[in-house]
C-alpha cells in the first residue's frame, strides 16, 4: 500500500477554512447580531453534511441493484451502509433537541431577515426522497403542487430529471419479482397459506364477537376492519383484486414482489433469507425513521412558530403533519404483519427447496 | 441522624423475591413457552414501575399547588421533580426500540392467549392522564365511549372518582389567574402589546402577498390561516370573543391564565419569572413527550399486527393514531409562539413593576 | 392454535398487585419517607428486571453452544437475541440519567438507613458476568477478594456452583477452535498472511521515524510500542511464545481459536461469515456496554458520594473505576483490530476455499 | 423590525457550495476512493461545526463573568447557553457510534494516506479546553509535552497566547469569592457546619467498623480513606492546610471560593440560590460529559487500531485513557458531595440572612 507524499494536517484536510467561515448571518446585515442565528445556521448545515453522507450510501447501494444479478457479499455491503444511514437518522432525530433549545422568542429575532429561504429549499433532502422512491405521483395533492414551487429552475431541472431515473423501490421491487420464491413444484406453500389465513381470520371474528368488553358499535366497527383485512388477503391471490387496490393506493409492491416479501419474512431465520430479510428491515426502519424526522420536526416548528408563517411564507407545520402519514414510500413492509403467520402454522421448508433456493438466491 | 438497626440485604430491600417471580407466561398454560413473551412481560412490568414513580413525582406536585399560595422554594421542587418525570419519558420513548427487537411472527406465537387484555386497562397510565387533566369531557369522541368500557367495576369506579378532584392543569389554571400579572398602575404594558401584534400581522401579511413563489391559490390559503391567527390575538383581549373559541376547543386555558401565562413568556429572562417559566416549559414538554409516546407506540403496534386486531379486539394503531394529535392537555403552552413578540419590541418592564413582582409573586 | 379458556386482564396478567407493592422505604421505619427513596429502589428494581430478560436470552444462546454442532439458522437466532441484549443495555445506560436527577443531599437523607446493602449484591448481575466468562481467576485482584464477601451464605454456593459450569467466553473458544479455518490444501492463506504483516509493521515502523513532530522520547515510547505489538504477532505463529502471553493475561482466547476468530474478520463480507462475524461483533459490543456501564456508573456514584463510604461500607467508585478497565471478557475480539490487514492486501479466497466453507460451517 | 431587502435562498444562506466541496479525499490521490473515507471526514467536520457553536456559546458566558458584577438576568441566560452546550456534548458522544460503522479495516484502506494528521490538531478543541481552564500547568505530564508539539507555529502562538486569559475556571474562582456567603454577623453557619460534620465522620466510621461482611484488611483500607476525608473537612477551615492540599492538587478552587460553593450546595433550594446552582451544575455536567466523551473516543480508538499507530503516528489509545481521568476542570464541584450535609441536619437559613442575599446577590 503507498503512502501520501505531502504531510497531512487535520485543518488543511477537513478544509476548515470553507467550513468554519461559511457562517453568514442575515441578521448583521440589517440589524445587531441575533445570538442565536448562528445556532439556526449550523443546524442545518450539520444536516446537509449527513445528508451528503447518506446520499454517499444511498448512491452506491442503487449502484447494487442496477445490475442484473445482487450478489450476497454485495448484499452484505448494502446491509451495512444501510445500518449507517439509520445510525445517521437516530442522530438526526436528536439533533432536535439541539434546536429546540432555542426559544420561539429567540427565533422572532431574525426570523423575518430570512423570507422566503424555506427547508423545502433542501435539494439534498429531495434527492433523497426521490432516490429512495418518494416521486411526483406519490406524493400527497398539496406536496404534488408545491414540491417544485419554490426552487430555482436550475434545481427544479435537476430534481425532475432525477425523478426519470429508477428509484430504490423500483429496482427493489424488481430484484423480488425475480426471486424465485412462488413456485416449487412439490411444496404447495401458496396452498397451505391460503388455508392458514382462513382459518386465522375466522379466529380473529370469534375474538371479536365473544368480546364482553366491546359494545355493539365497537363490534360492528372492528368487524368491519376484519372484512378489509379479508380482502387485502384474498386480494393476495387474485391478480385484478390486488390491481384495483394497488390503484387505490392501497399497496405499492407490484403483486409478485408482495408475495416474495412475504415469503422471506415468513421464513427469515432460514440463513438463506437472512441477509435478504435484513436488508428489507432497513428499508421498513429508514422509512419509519424519516416519518419520525418529519413528526419531531413538525412539532419543533408547530413550538417554535404556534399558527405564525414560517419563513417560507406558509404555516409549514400543517404541511409537515399532512405528509408524515402519507409519505411513505416502504408502507408495504411496514404493514406486512397483516399477512404473517405464526411460525407454529407454518409448514417446514422441505429440504430440496431450501437447497434449491440456496442456489437461486445467490445467482439473481 | 438515627441509624438503621437490623442490616439491610439489597435482594430484601428490593423486594426481589415479588418483582422476580411475577413473570406467568400465558404461553405455558396452553402450549409450549414462547420465547418472546417474557419480553412482553417485563417491558410492560418496567413501564408500570415507571408509571408508578411518576405518579409518586405527580402528587407531591399537585400537593404544592393545593395550597392557597405557593412559595419559591417549592416552585423549585416542583420544577426539579418534574424534570425527573421528563428523564423518565424520555427512557420510556427509548425503551420502545427494546420492544422493537421482538417480530411480528414472534409475537403471533402468544398473542391469542392474551385476549381480551390491553393496555388499555393500565390504570397507572389512566391515573396519570386524568391527574394531568384529561378527563373525559377533553377526550377524543371515539375515547369517550371506550375509556371506561374495558375496566372491571372496581378500577372504572376508583378512576371515575379522580376525574371529580382537580387536576394539574385546573390548578394551573387558578395559579396562572392568581398571580398579579394583569394590571400595573402606570405601565399600559397590554395596550402596547396590542399595538405591537398588529403591526406584526400586517407585516406577516405583506410577506404572503410579496412572495413570488407561492401560487394565488396558496396565498389565499395562508391569508386565510393568517385571518384565523388575527382572530386568535383580537380574542386575548375580547371576553367574550374568548369565550367562544374556547367552547369551540381552540383554547383550553381561561382568558386571564393566557394573558398571564404569556406575559410569563414574553418575559422569562426576568430573574422573577426564572422559576415560572420553567415550569410551564416542564409542562409543555411532558405534553410533548406523552405525544411523542404515543406516536411511536401507534406505529410499533401498526408494525406488529399491520391492520390485524389487537389483544384487546381492536385495531389498536388506529385509536392511537386519532389520540396522538387531540389529546393534548397544555396545548394552550405549546401554541403560545403565536402570541409572541421578538424581544426588541417589547417595552421594558419598569423599575417599580419588577419590584412589585418580587414581592406579589412569591405571596401567591 | 388453540386460545385461553379464562379472559386476561392487563394488571393480573403482569401482576402487579407484586410489582407495584414492592417498594417499602426504610426511610419511613426509622423517620419520616425520604421522597427519593422511592427513585432509588424502582431504578434498581427495573435493573432487576432487564437482567432477568438479558439472563433469559443468555441462558439460550448458552443452550445453543453446548450442542456438539451449531447450525446456521441457531446462530441466526442467537444474533437476533444478543442484539436484543444489546439494544437493553443502551437503555440501562440511559437509565443512569434518571438516577442522576437525585442530588447527592437526596441521597443522604436515606443513605444510613441502607447499611450495609449494596449493589455488589445483586446476584442477578453476577450470573450475568459469571455466565459471560467473568470467572473468579479472571477478576482483578481487590474483585477476587471482595466478590462474594458480601453475599449471604445460599448466595454464594449458588454462584460458586454456577463457576464450575462452561461459559459462554469457553463454549465460543471451543466453537472457534472447531472451525475449520486454518487449513485448506492449496491455499496458503496464514503464510501470505505473516508476509502481508511484516511489511505492515516496517511501514508503521518508517511512519514513526519520519514523523517530524514527533520529540526522540515519544518516537522511542512508540518504537517501543511498535516492539510489543509485532512481538504479538509473531506469537500468532508461535505455540510456545502464544502460552507466555496467554499465561501474562495479554491474551484469553487459545492460539487456534484466535487464529479463527482473525479469519472470520479479515474475510466478513463473505456471505458464510456473515452470521459469525455478527455474531462475534455481537459479544464486543456487549463487552463494551458493559464496561461503559460500569464507567458511567462509576462517576455517577462519585458525583453522589464524593469520597464518602457507600451503603456497603466501601467507598465504592474506587473499586468499580478499577474494574473498568480489567474486567473485560471478550477483551481479544476488542484488540483484533492489532492483527487485521487492509482488505486490499489480502489474497482473495479461492473459490474451493468458499465451497467447503459454506458446507464445513452449516455443519460444525 | 426591518426586513431583508433581497431574498434569500435556502442553499445560498447556509453556503452549501463551501460546506458541499470541502470533502476532498485523499485516498483518491493515491489510489482509488475509499468508501469510508467520505465518513470520516464528514463526522469530523461535523465535529468542529459544533465546536465552532459551543465556542460560541462559552464566549458570551466569559463576556459576561469579565464584567464586575453579574446580574441575575445575565446568569439565566448563561444557565440557557451552557445547557444548549450540554445537549450538544450529548449528540457529540452519541455521534461516537456513527464512527463506530466504519469497521477497523474499512479504516485501513485509507489510514495511511493521513500521515502524520491527527485529532489533536483540532484547534478548535483546544480552544474549549483552554477557554474552560484546562491550562498547560494544569494537564497530565504527558500531555504538558505533547500538546503544542503536532500544531504549525502560527496555531500554536494563538493558543498559546489564549493562555494568558482569564480562563472561565478562574472568573468563576473569583466570581464565588465575591460572594458574601462567609461571614453572617449572628448566623454561625460555618461552627454549626463544623459540628455536623464531625459527627456524620464519626458515625461513617462506625458503620465501617461493624460491617461483619468486610474482612480486616478491607477495614483497614476503609479507615484509611476515612482518614483522608477527614483531612479534607478540617483543610476547609484551616487555610494553611488547604493550601497544601491546592498545591497537591487535590484542590483547584480557592478555600474562599470552594467554601461558595459549598454553601450553594448545601441551600440549593433556596429561591436566591435557584440559578448560581443551575450555573454550577451545568460546569459540572460540561466537565463529566467532556470526560465521557474521551473515554468512549479512547475505546472507539483501541477498537479502530488495537495497539496499532493512529495516523499521527502515537497509539493514540493510551494517551486518551490518561488523559480521561485526569484533565478535569471543575474536579472541585464534581467531589462537592464529600462536604455535603443532609438537609435535616443543616441550619435553617435565618430570615434575615435570606434578605440580605437577595440583595447582596445580584449586586455582585
Amino acid at each position: 500500500m503507498k503512502k501520501n507524499t505531502t504531510p497531512v494536517y487535520y485543518g488543511d484536510y477537513l478544509h476548515l477554512d470553507k467550513i468554519l467561515s461559511a457562517q453568514e448571518l442575515q441578521s448583521e446585515k440589517y440589524a445587531t447580531a441575533a445570538h442565536e442565528e448562528t445556532l439556526f445556521i449550523i443546524v442545518h448545515q450539520v444536516y446537509e453534511l449527513w445528508f451528503k453522507q447518506m446520499l454517499h450510501e444511498l448512491n452506491t447501494v442503487l449502484d447494487v441493484f442496477t445490475q442484473e444479478a445482487v450478489e450476497d457479499h454485495q448484499l452484505s455491503t448494502v446491509v451495512h451502509r444501510l445500518n449507517r444511514v439509520i445510525k445517521i437518522q437516530k442522530l438526526l432525530n436528536d439533533q432536535i433537541s439541539v434546536m429546540e433549545t432555542m426559544t420561539p422568542q429567540e427565533f422572532l429575532s431574525f426570523r423575518d431577515y430570512l423570507v422566503p429561504a424555506s427547508g423545502f429549499q433542501s435539494i439534498q433532502f429531495k434527492m433523497l426522497e426521490i432516490k429512495l422512491g418518494l416521486k411526483t405521483q406519490y406524493r400527497i395533492d398539496f406536496d404534488k403542487q408545491s414540491f417544485y414551487q419554490r426552487l430555482e429552475p436550475k434545481d427544479r431541472e435537476f430534481l425532475q430529471n432525477m425523478e426519470t431515473k429508477n428509484s430504490l423501490f423500483e429496482m427493489v421491487n424488481d430484484w423480488l419479482e425475480r426471486l424465485p420464491l412462488l413456485d416449487f413444484e412439490d411444496f404447495k406453500f401458496w396452498h397451505l397459506y391460503e388455508k392458514a389465513t382462513q382459518e386465522m381470520l375466522q379466529s380473529d371474528r370469534e375474538i371479536i364477537q365473544q368480546n364482553e368488553t366491546l359494545t355493539d358499535e365497537e363490534k360492528h366497527k372492528e368487524l368491519t376492519e376484519l372484512g378489509k383485512t379479508e380482502a387485502s388477503f384474498n386480494a393476495i391471490f387474485d391478480e385484478a383484486g390486488y390491481h384495483t387496490l394497488l390503484q387505490e393506493g392501497h399497496f405499492r409492491l407490484s403483486q409478485k414482489a408482495l408475495m416474495s416479501a412475504l415469503f422471506i419474512h415468513q421464513y427469515c431465520e432460514e440463513p438463506v433469507f437472512n441477509l435478504p430479510f435484513q436488508f428489507l428491515t432497513c428499508l421498513t426502519e429508514i422509512d419509519e425513521n424519516l416519518t419520525l424526522w418529519r413528526y419531531r420536526h413538525a412539532m419543533m416548528v408547530q413550538r417554535m412558530l404556534g399558527t405564525k408563517i414560517g419563513t417560507g411564507g406558509s404555516s409549514g407545520h400543517d404541511y409537515l403533519k399532512k405528509t408524515t402519514e402519507s409519505n411513505r414510500i416502504f408502507k408495504d413492509f411496514f404493514n406486512m404483519s397483516t399477512f404473517l403467520l405464526p411460525k407454529e402454522v407454518l409448514p417446514a421448508l422441505p429440504v430440496n427447496v431450501k437447497k434449491n433456493l440456496g442456489f437461486s438466491l445467490s445467482s439473481v
